[in-house]
């Protein structure tokens, strides 16, 4: 009979002619699931009741565990990136020792197809545990900006904050980055940092149901917002040692309300992860404990001129005219990288993410391969050998000066393949170097790049890193973003040099190149040209940053939006933009609603809600009564099927079914919820239990 | 006829036993005669025909004009800022050469008391006239930051913004500086560029009529703050060089909302600030057109170890823990320096201000005597031959190493007084030269100080800057508040260095010092932080300036209030605070409102306005019919007097009035509005002209 009746009413559902699944309506409508975030205060009966409890000094206590647990988040967050340094150092130079010592001795004997098979297998293995990595989870991948921005701005993807989302994107961009991908560690470090910073002051984990301490604070959307502000900022300081960005990112892409007190928290918890990775690394490092020398985990190093040049300035009211024009092409090669970014996208959504999951794994080996073989052939076949400049054109105090400054020596990661002794080779020391050497040296080697090398080397990483950005491996965009933009300056400034004898500084042309290009794709305005002055450690750099920032966001803004934006759009995420549409402001509250609306009674049978589920992609029902003469009654509230509902079902539904088990077995119920119900009478009809079981399926795929 | 209902009227009102002028009631009540901004957009439909009127294209317009303006701003107040500075500068250079020429013929002589002479007067002169430009605007006296900080808080103080303020405060600036008071020009230099905000983009002027274009954009109190904000990060961009410091400094007094266009637009309009004033500075004084060289005012000068010592930090982790202890001291001299001035500035609110104005000019000028002779007698009695650290100990090259990093030689600016060749007047360098010059040398002096020496110039510095600020002339805080702070700050490195032989950075412990002290008396947070930092031009200067502000507020804050926080709260202003007590959350609306309502019907006669308008110190009133009964007709909107009593009276009162008046001499009117008079028929009761006048007055005084 119970079965009957749930068959029945699972073929009445399906015979209403309603064969499409929650998920097909779901992607139908575009939208993934996800949940809105509640920011406001809501002013309720219990919330009420809460403040009624509180007094000064309970606030100030609350106040107290607040800034402790920024300044845990803080720290956390520079111990992450000190661990995926450390183990990126570690295994890039496990990698580039081995490989190098093949070559070398490969050189003489021409095996070196040898080395490069090494280098295939170093490259190839780390990028399998990496893309392994994000099979477990897969929100893993990518660079977790636009779901991070996601969240500030109120919308909940499943799973983001999630403690193994954590473990699979720390451990994962470690590999990812090792096996020598075209992709930075920076985005993942920020999205690892809000996620610690979602994490901590929960003292729980919903992966790990062991973890779980009494600590019943922080649990409403707000204040894990603010959590996740501080975390994230603490994630970009950590990376680019700059607090100040990190602060003025988590504003940026978060926070609608300014609150001075938050801003200050969060600013302290930038503060604490800079300075713990600093203290750490220059420890470990240097081997100098107490001092503060290596700001971030990638910083630009000193742009100083050398000290014999009288004449020679970083830049000039004169070069502000290149930079506008550099700002312009950046913002038109950041929109040409959006837009074949946003095509491949869209081709593995239609293609490659429906199959099995193992298609990923596999282009993720074949970006892997592809790149290796790039860079070995590039680095053998196309550099051309350039002369050091030599540093006997210093004097030795020169040379001295940039050791006590902190700056690492530049000529020790240059790269001579193939090359006599007082020369490089230049294609090879921007390919087989980690990234941030390849673009200390764009910034910093006072030696040069030929144009072709320059030229070559910027379309092959354009290209790849277009590729990669999306493959599913965790993946950071603004380092590559770095290098392509680097070399771009870095052209233009040989151009004028050589070509025009103009008397300009080549490492700020490599600056304002990597700006440019990179403001063309990630459209960020103030935080990142927060963040670039930090990285460079050089506040007149300010203006020459801001403006062609500027001119790139605009120009960019013509074409496509930024690659961020591009992918929340792609995953179906409502965003609330900054600024509205002029069209948008006339628009009223009737013009937007949706006159036929899906309403649920306060008494609704469970067939019914089965069947709303089914043809709708709403979380949210208004529950009104049938009293529609008083207005005030009509409207009972709204029902939130994640909670309204399955308090509902456990209440009703699990009622009866367990009623009926327990007449059947007289188990004793392990939940107390459950033990209460014998000693209610139930009055409610007996669903099916099979009704019951469709209903929760259902609940729990939304 | 007509008098006799006037004076009665008069009569009537006095008869009703009320005497108080509004100006009485407005100091009883302890509230300033301010009005309120109305800071939220404000739907209505005027505003939604304006809206209706708008497009795409319109609405880009207006945003291009927008950036324009933020431009033109920031280089109004860049090219103020060059203004200021080079005549500050000219007139100290002239005084100090002036009155040190006298000092050398002298010193032979004996005739040291001609010199101190020449200074008095020098002094005396500039302040008189800084003193006599306050007399002219007295809004233009103090720093101007609290009543920019209630500006942006949605209170407006009248004259605030206006262009005679900004004249006075500009010129008045340049001679209280120039007039060797312990006042800094940052303040000023904020306020200025608040008014040229504000009063750019409205093309018009109250205080010279003729300045009118025909330009009516930007006439919303919000779109007046926008400005305002742009204009005051503008102001601290020019001061300190720190266009970050700048834009963080106006959200943090300012903006409740956060808005990522606008915060863009500040930071642009801050840049433009700081590089303008940077370009023909940098031109001016170096004669290097096109470089940028010289950032802010006020700098800090490179901090960075001599490059022979290998063993020097700037700082340490073990320094961190003396920072600390640093920031309490700060804290407790802050909160005592603020609490001496709240105490001298209620005794001038109840002995000085109410009596003659010129009794405030004599007040000045005493200050300014006793400020002179102060630094005259302490340089010449009190100071100690100290050796100089002698240029040979550093090799050639570094010395050409500072000249080339843009920082002056620190040795130019010390005083000899009375010493041999080789050594300095430790206390004459202090004092007897700008205040920006003592910083640099308590900053970078490799030389020492004598601890007697820094204690009296602590002492000396800090009553006469407390006695100074709130004396009725433009006068800053910042700087000496700095100078103060440095002072103290070298005091302790001198006692760790010397005492306790510890192997640290004097420079470092004196900008912790000046960190401390300063934020213990502003109580400033972020933007604090962040103006610091980018004045050193230091990133890793963070962490030790943040702990030291975060500790200096945290316990003066346990005493009383910023200095800022204070003159606000004197002047009556209802500012709305960024954090409210945990008490104030409990209170509900019926809890904080007036039981009594004072109302107006919408027809009510002049004599009941005066009446009111004599008895109560509000700014509005409700308007209500007599049918209580329905909610919805019983209120029917508010009125401000400012507008809709004006507005009335020019409708009813002066149609009355003009309509006897035109009776009587037929002229014609000059206003578009009562020109239409005639044409309608006068309904209303006609009130008697003197009635109309008392009405005039009283809405003019308020």
């Amino acid at each position: 009979m119970a079965c009957c009746r749930g068959c029945f009413c699972c073929q009445c559902c399906c015979r209403e002619g309603e064969t499409r699944t929650p998920e097909e309506l779901v992607r139908a409508a575009g939208v993934q699931a996800v949940k809105s975030l509640d920011y406001d205060r809501c002013i309720n009966e219990p919330y009420v009741e809460v403040l009624e409890g509180l007094d000064n000094k309970k606030a100030r206590k609350y106040e107290a565990v607040r800034w402790v647990m920024v300044f845990v988040i803080g720290v956390t967050v520079g111990l992450l990136g000190l661990f995926v340094d450390f183990f990126v150092h570690l295994f890039t130079k496990i990698k580039f020792s081995v490989v190098a010592d093949s070559i070398e001795k490969c050189t003489d004997r021409g095996c070196l197809s040898l080395s490069l098979l090494e280098l295939l297998t170093f490259n190839m293995l780390f990028v399998f545990i990496a893309s392994l990595l994000v099979l477990i989870e897969p929100v893993a991948a990518g660079s977790g900006i636009p779901e991070i921005k996601s969240y500030l701005n109120g919308v909940k993807i499943p799973g983001i904050v999630r403690l193994r989302t954590f473990l699979c994107k720390a451990a994962g961009v470690l590999f990812s980055v090792a096996g020598g991908l075209f992709v930075g560690k920076e985005g993942p470090m920020i999205h690892s940092g809000a996620i610690v910073g979602a994490g901590l002051p929960q003292f729980q984990s919903i992966t790990f149901r062991r973890i779980k301490f009494d600590f019943p604070y922080f649990r409403s959307d707000r204040d894990k917002r603010d959590f996740v502000s501080a975390g994230a900022a603490a994630g970009v300081a950590a990376a680019f040692g700059a607090p100040i960005g990190g602060t003025l990112f988590s504003l940026e892409e978060g926070s609608s309300f300014w609150n001075q007190a938050l801003t200050w928290k969060v600013l302290f918890c930038s503060m604490s992860a800079t300075f713990t990775l600093n203290f750490f690394r220059s420890g470990i490092n240097f081997n100098k404990w107490g001092s503060f020398q290596l700001p971030g985990l990638l910083n630009f190093g000193e742009f100083k001129c050398s000290d014999g040049d009288k004449k020679c300035h970083l830049w000039t009211a004169v070069d502000l005219g290149f930079f506008v024009l550099m700002g312009v092409v950046g913002g038109l090669l950041g929109a040409l990288f959006n837009c074949m970014n946003k095509c491949l996208a869209k081709y593995r959504m239609r293609h490659i993410h429906p199959k099995a999951r193992f298609i990923r794994v596999l282009e993720s080996l074949l970006v892997a391969m592809v790149t290796t073989l790039v860079i070995f052939l590039a680095s053998v076949l196309l550099g051309e050998c350039r002369d050091l400049s030599s540093p006997t054109t210093h004097n030795s105090t020169t040379a001295f000066c940039w050791q006590v400054s902190g700056s690492e020596d530049i000529n020790s990661t240059i790269r001579q393949f193939f090359c006599s002794n007082k020369s490089y080779n230049d294609m090879a020391t921007l390919l087989f170097n980690p990234q941030e050497a390849a673009i200390h040296q764009l910034f910093h080697q006072d030696g040069t790049f030929s144009p072709a090398t320059l030229s070559i080397f910027f379309l092959l990483y354009f290209l790849l890193a277009c590729w990669t950005y999306g493959v599913s491996v965790p993946s950071g965009l603004f380092v590559p973003s770095l290098l392509c933009g680097a070399a771009f300056g870095r052209l233009v400034a040989n151009i004028l040099k050589v070509e025009l004898g103009l008397h300009i500084y080549s490492g700020t042309f490599a600056l304002i190149g990597a700006a440019a290009f990179l403001g063309g794709v990630v459209r960020m305005t103030i935080s990142l040209t927060v963040i670039l002055i930090e990285s460079t450690n050089e506040i007149t750099y300010g203006l020459p940053i801001m403006i062609t920032l500027m001119v790139a966001k605009w120009t960019g803004d013509f074409f496509n939006k930024g690659i961020y934006d591009i992918h929340i759009q792609l995953k179906g995420v409502p965003l609330l933009e900054w600024e509205t549409e002029v069209e948008m402001d006339k628009l009223t509250a009737s013009d937007i609603m949706e006159p036929n609306l899906t309403y649920v009674y306060p008494h609704t049978r469970v067939q019914s809600l089965v069947s709303i589920l089914r043809t709708t992609v709403y979380h949210a029902f208004p529950v009104v009564t049938e009293n529609r003469q008083n207005e005030r009654d009509f409207m009972k509230g709204n029902i939130l099927i994640s909670n309204n509902i399955r308090f509902k079902k456990s209440n009703i539904v699990s009622r009866a079914a367990e009623q009926r088990r327990r007449c059947q077995s007289m188990k004793s119920y392990p939940s107390s919820e459950l033990r209460n119900v014998c000693d209610d009478q139930s009055a409610a009809a007996e669903p099916a239990e099979e009704g019951e079981d469709l209903l929760q399926q259902m609940l729990e795929r939304r």
